[in-house]
């Protein structure tokens, strides 16, 4: 059954087969034909779904949709909806509502829920706190396994996830995980204690959501526990969410990258005067410091006067040297993001790039300097001049590229801001100075 | 227990003592620490492990030391290894060994396991068969759940997951899948056919990894069928090894849009030539395009004689078109490789594009017009040319950087080598006709 099919049958009020089709269809897909459809339309399917069904298509509905329902809906409803929504689901719908809607929402809410709400809005944008979730399976090591059984059978469909259970004593300290794997696998009167792992792998609640990530990318699991500062079990991290910071976080350096201010919102989605206001910052930034480049040729305005074509190898010379950094930026910020490369390695980068520096340069020089006398025809000296120009160009942009992300790292700023754009600025003004220099020397101006 | 207190034990020889702790450590930071030291150290402590602990300890080592080991050890312990596997990784594994290590894993094999090797070898390099693995439990759905978990206790050690279950029928056709959570919820005698779901959501083994990736991202799987051409269930795709791919993606898309030539070795770990090498094809294209940018310099060559003040704008020009085509390419490559931006929305983008360029433009403009004119003091015609050549720079290049990476995946081109080096290029040329033609009219030359 695909969308069109769907809407059709919406639109000829087919409700009953509608209903029968929509029931076995992935939660996920309902969402994504419901959300664009007016509110009442919407509302109207989503009251004919089965209750479960229902709140899990409204976890995926957008921000706008699911402020319509939540406006739309009987107290009632509401208090369904919310008892039933993953733990993590509603703090990140709580954070997108306007304070109404909110307000709505507490309402409908028990004292402990508040508790836990306000509690959980607290921990830091992207941090393990704001990720993890509270529903999950606790055992005790005294139990044995056709008792953990038993207990999953009874609350399991409620747990974002029954696949890892934690070991926990009465102040809930972490004392071990248990798969259902191992549960499944072993003869019903076993003790928990016997089976369950004691070395656990955990996160704090304040870890950046990045260690997380690469927690989970090192280990390959489904779940991590995330513990206090007293080492008490306060929510688990699934691996669906951190699918989702790893794309959120790998966007954002691909935007700072590109000298933009980061945001999670879909290119579409965004307005032009926002996606104008996340840009303009770095581009006058950028525009400016590129003013004192262009000084330097000011500065050289004699040279250049009594050898005008010297003018236009600049573009050539800017854009090899731009190219040169920003290979090796991207290369260190990307390596430092997944961890592949620490701040120890700052000396190994900088002789590696050296090197690399070498080989590109001296290999681009060549080229050029024969291009120059062959097919120019230009006279020698200015193809020396050029030639030697972009070999220390690109050596510079090599070592710079590689060298200012780690620096960045070290003082605790984004590596990513330390990318093309900025290097390229950076060793524009050098590649100029170190031209006209030598232009000075060999043309003897 | 950290890692420098383990390699005291192995220093010291406290085998018994290191025993018992490695045993109890995850397999991923035993191989960490292992995988550095020599062969002959390595070995011994790897055939002390727990059998299963080392074969997952084995799957983790690097390419080199896999080689080592199975160069040393003997036929018995390799089958025991090669069984012990899991298929996916085995695979992996046979791709990166010389022929006379495959020859003796093959000779290893049984005539079916050869096979199978086989016909894996064949899938195309990312796809969706070079992810997949074989070992997946497989359940009938006229079992009862009582069956389905005597099932699972007997074989889901050995399998890659058990928290999603395949229902097939005898020809291997795909009729369902049950997950682990609802098999441990339901009651004993309830029939598999009822509590399965049927539809399936599933990919081909020819899909690209990129496409197997978004639908993970998507729907929050913990795995995916994959099926082939005759909806025959032929392997199964687990989110651990998605992780893994969505990390390979951004980086393979990151080096692509700095114009490098995508690796997928950690950057420490590749030699200085070929850093070298996957970066000097594309900086070469780029030189020699950036002549022709040089070329339109020297055509204007009267003009800048005249008025030589001109030439000292060309970096910030430069840079500022760089720079804004850089933005609205990164924005639009990461949206359409996340699924954000499709084709379709081609004319969107470049309606956006427009208006976000028209905005930047014109407040770059002015901010550069008054700097011109108040703390330049630069004649006011110079002023205007230099800010007028602006707006339509800006312009130009973000609308250039907006659709191109559309086109190139129209054309089937990987939409990230349209990245910034590229566009920068082009809007050069673009931005430095501009400019010269305005200087001509405006200052009368």
């Amino acid at each position: 059954m695909n969308e069109l099919e769907i809407l059709q049958l919406i639109e000829s009020k087919q409700y009953k087969q509608l209903k029968s089709i929509l029931s076995e269809m992935n939660e996920v897909d309902i969402a994504e034909i419901l959300d664009p459809l007016d509110t009442n339309t919407t509302l109207l399917i989503f009251r004919m779904l089965p209750k479960d069904l229902a709140v899990e298509v409204f976890a995926h509905f957008s921000t706008e949709q699911q402020r319509e329902i939540i406006n739309a809906v009987t107290d009632k409803e509401l208090t369904y909806i919310l008892d039933e929504l993953f733990f993590d689901d509603m703090i990140d719908i709580i954070e997108e509502m306007p304070s109404n809607i909110v307000n709505k929402i507490l309402k409908n809410s028990t004292q402990e829920e508040r508790n836990l709400i306000n509690q959980f809005l607290k921990y830091p944008e992207s941090s393990a706190g704001s990720l993890m979730t509270i529903e999950y399976v606790e055992l005790r090591k005294t139990m044995i396994v056709k008792e953990a059984l038993a207990h999953l059978k009874e609350t399991g469909l409620n747990k974002e996830t029954i696949y890892t259970c934690y070991v926990t004593d009465k102040k809930r300290t972490l004392e071990g995980i248990v798969s259902l794997r191992t549960l499944v696998t072993s003869d019903d009167d076993v003790l928990i204690s016997d089976i369950m792992q004691d070395e656990v792998i955990f996160v704090n609640t304040h870890d950046d959501q990045e260690t997380v990530a690469n927690v989970f990318k090192k280990y390959g699991f489904l779940a991590l526990p995330v513990v206090d500062n007293e080492n008490r079990l306060t929510g688990i991290i699934t691996v669906d969410d951190i699918v989702d910071v790893m794309e959120q976080e790998a966007t954002e350096d691909f935007q700072r990258m590109a000298a933009m201010a980061p945001s999670d919102v879909a290119y579409l989605d965004t307005s032009v005067f926002n996606l104008a206001k996340h840009r303009i910052t770095w581009l006058l930034i950028l525009m400016l410091s590129a003013t004192f480049t262009g000084r330097i040729i000011a500065k050289f305005n004699e040279v250049l006067q009594s050898v005008v074509i010297l003018a236009s190898f600049i573009p050539m010379l800017m854009d090899t040297g731009g190219n040169s950094g920003n290979q090796s930026s991207t290369l260190i910020i990307r390596g430092l993001a997944t961890g592949e490369i620490e701040l120890k390695d700052k000396f190994k980068v900088l002789w590696k790039e050296f090197r690399v520096g070498i080989i590109v340069g001296i290999t681009l020089s060549i080229t050029n300097f024969i291009r120059l006398l062959v097919i120019e025809k230009v006279e020698l000296k200015v193809a020396l001049t050029v030639s030697l120009t972009l070999i220390v160009t690109v050596l510079m942009a090599k070592m710079v590229g590689g060298v200012l992300p780690i620096i960045a790292k070290t003082l605790k700023i984004d590596p990513a801001i330390m990318a093309g754009p900025l290097i390229t600025t950076l060793v524009d003004a050098i590649s100029l100075t170190v031209y006209f220099s030598i232009a000075t020397l060999l043309l003897g101006i």
